[in-house]
């Protein structure tokens, strides 16, 4: 079946905000076996949203908007398909009493204008948004066509699509084929050498197909496959994943929605060890990271931001000598930080991270990107350097992929 | 003039890559005063994409397509070209001189398929590209029209679009008017109050308008004035913030592209303070986001993660019978826990935060979401009650700015 996704928002054709919605969507559509064959963008405008839904239905089966369900006056999405269908619009009471009692919950009283969010083109099914409060909404057409109506906030987006809408697609369109996809997750090879170890393969790629991606200081590799079922496609799909863990194996940690946080958390799970981290150049990032992950109370007992000398020797016990003699950015206080945090909170492994994350602070001896990581454990203290060359934010998040990797590592030689 | 930009690529619409050029061509056409109203995204097929070229050459004056111009099978962007156009494909020496060259300098023969990069619609004007094989091109229709062809890797888009497309546009198309944009950001206030208090400004819009976002657990109001030049369209701003600051003064924290991060970092640099956090539920995301920006070294002399009970009372002072009695998420364990790690790090303020982020976790005293917040200075020790309800990732982001907000208003205290 052809879908269309039309995102609306004059603040997605002024250029304020990237259009990460319409990835997430086609790739969950993809997956699921529905052909994205047009995506558009429009503003806030109902003469054009009029315009762009009428040539959208004429070329596609099913049509996905995203965006203008807010309670303000540019939100004119609900009523905009309305007229398109010669709909009226219609109060459906369970939605505005979900509203209400989201407010109730807050102790607000219920704005006057966001009523207009429980306004529904008549016999729309609706789409439960349990994050927000704009419902999503389906609305068929007199042919038989969908118009699928989501919120436009993407953690509402992405929460109304995976629990309500695809399930509903799933339930009333049959699809031809399906789209399948597995994801091997790296760690320590670059991009290009696992493009090099993998080059005769991709060349000769058909069905299933491989593509390497950068992501957020990972390395993954997308094998997909496309035919009639589920297990065809799995099974076209293990074969090469069999070829790809011949050559590379030792590096792939994880699959599919892994993270390198996530499998720090198995490993630390598995052993019953427990984690903490001082962190100076990073700021609190790898903890924030890794409490993202759901249970980490179970491993993390706690961390320091230690950014300032004071808080490294104050709390961490590095010592005044070593800050002197070799700087705060050095192999010598990554290994102290490890080490101090360990004992300041009695765990396992402590992790310690110290560096110049940029722009400003650097020097010839230690450039912008230097960061050195350290982890220690009951048998001893290892130590990483680093030359990293990206923003503040990018050597950030590099250095705690780092320090994740390193700590697996010497989380391994407890096994 | 009104534009439609067009970006090609079955990857795209596969959600295997972001569509940033649409972004960056968006902010540069704005910013150069063309209403850019409609975006489309097709996939590498000759007949979609000549339909949607039809389309919009109806409702645009200017067309710019990215993507399609390399040298594979896939690239058929200029060949449907001049088929919608009705022109001849024809060689373009200089175009395939310059491409010989490139493989040149890299001591490789060019290819035989690169010769179609040189093949132009008939009367096309070449918009040269120093970065890459592929040259931009602007092809002229029968009405006066424009069809601009753009590379689609992000670097050559942007080089061709800087040195050569805007440049052209400028020459040779007139603009009546310049758009200009100014962004408000707000704290303390929700999406649809602030709407309701501007409520019949916006009503009444129509240069300059008014929008109203929800970003990353802020608010901000952009106010867009379109006018014959920058002077003018700063004046209908300046005007229209007048009115919006006459009723909403209190909440605006700062102006484009200020963030809460930013506007407590220039806080704490105005009064030459200091800040700490003790953060529970929040793992370090409240320091690592300040630490995004540079030079907060200056004023962030630490913080702990105080993940586990036993952290909150080693380390901050929690006293293990408020801990009994209230539990960890209670606004009595927020307060010492700001109070503690003041004390701890001698800084100006202290700020605590603990709650239930989610998933696991709550109960019917304690929801999920439920989150404290804390904030000492010398004067004493303000706490906040919070209920979120979004994802765990949600609640941690909304957490951090409530925390930052209140850090602002305790540290307005002490002017």
């Amino acid at each position: 079946m052809i879908v269309e996704v039309i995102n609306t928002g004059t603040e997605l054709l002024l250029g304020d905000i990237l259009n990460t919605n319409f990835q997430y969507l086609s790739q969950k559509l993809n997956e699921n076996g529905f052909d994205v064959l047009y995506q558009t963008t429009v503003g806030d405008n109902e003469q054009r949203l009029l315009d762009v839904l009428n040539i959208a239905l004429e070329r596609a089966d099913i049509v996905i908007t995203t965006g203008g369900l807010g309670p303000t006056r540019g939100d004119i999405t609900a009523d905009t398909v309305a007229k398109c269908l010669h709909l009226p619009l219609e109060l459906h009471q369970p939605s505005l009493d979900k509203i209400k009692d989201y407010f109730g919950k807050k102790d607000i009283a219920m704005p006057a204008n966001n009523i207009n969010q429980a306004m529904i083109p008549k016999g729309a099914h609706i789409l439960k948004n349990d994050v927000g409060t704009a419902p999503g909404m389906v609305v068929k057409t007199k042919n038989g066509k969908l118009v699928i109506l989501l919120p436009g906030p993407p953690n509402e987006m992405k929460h109304v699509t995976t629990l309500q809408m695809l399930p509903y697609l799933e339930k009333h369109c049959k699809q031809q084929a399906i789209i399948h996809s597995k994801v091997l997750h790296l760690r320590g090879m670059g991009e290009s050498t696992v493009a090099t170890k993998l080059d005769d393969i991709i060349i000769n790629q058909t069905n299933p197909t491989i593509a390497i991606y950068a992501r957020q200081g990972e390395i993954i590799i997308r094998i997909t496959a496309k035919s009639p079922t589920l297990d065809i496609a799995q099974n076209l799909i293990a074969e090469m994943e069999k070829q790809v863990r011949e050559r590379l194996n030792k590096f792939i940690f994880g699959v599919d929605d892994e993270t390198l946080a996530k499998a720090l958390g198995r490993e630390l799970t598995r052993g019953n060890y427990t984690i903490s981290f001082a962190e100076s150049c990073t700021g609190g990032l790898a903890t924030s990271m890794l409490t993202d992950i759901p249970g980490s109370s179970n491993y993390l007992l706690g961390s320091v931001v230690s950014y300032s000398n004071m808080a490294k020797s104050k709390l961490i016990n590095v010592k005044q000598e070593t800050l002197d003699e070799y700087g705060a950015v050095s192999q010598q206080v990554a290994c102290q930080m490890a080490e101090g945090v360990r004992n300041l909170f009695g765990t396992t492994i402590g992790v310690g991270i110290t560096g110049i994350a940029g722009p400003g602070g650097g020097s010839d001896s230690k450039p912008l990107g230097l960061i050195y990581i350290s982890v220690a454990n009951e048998k001893g203290t290892v130590w990483e350097k680093n030359n990293f060359n990206g923003s503040r934010s990018d050597n950030k998040l590099r250095s705690v992929m780092a320090a994740f990797s390193l700590a697996i590592d010497k989380l391994n030689e407890l096994k």
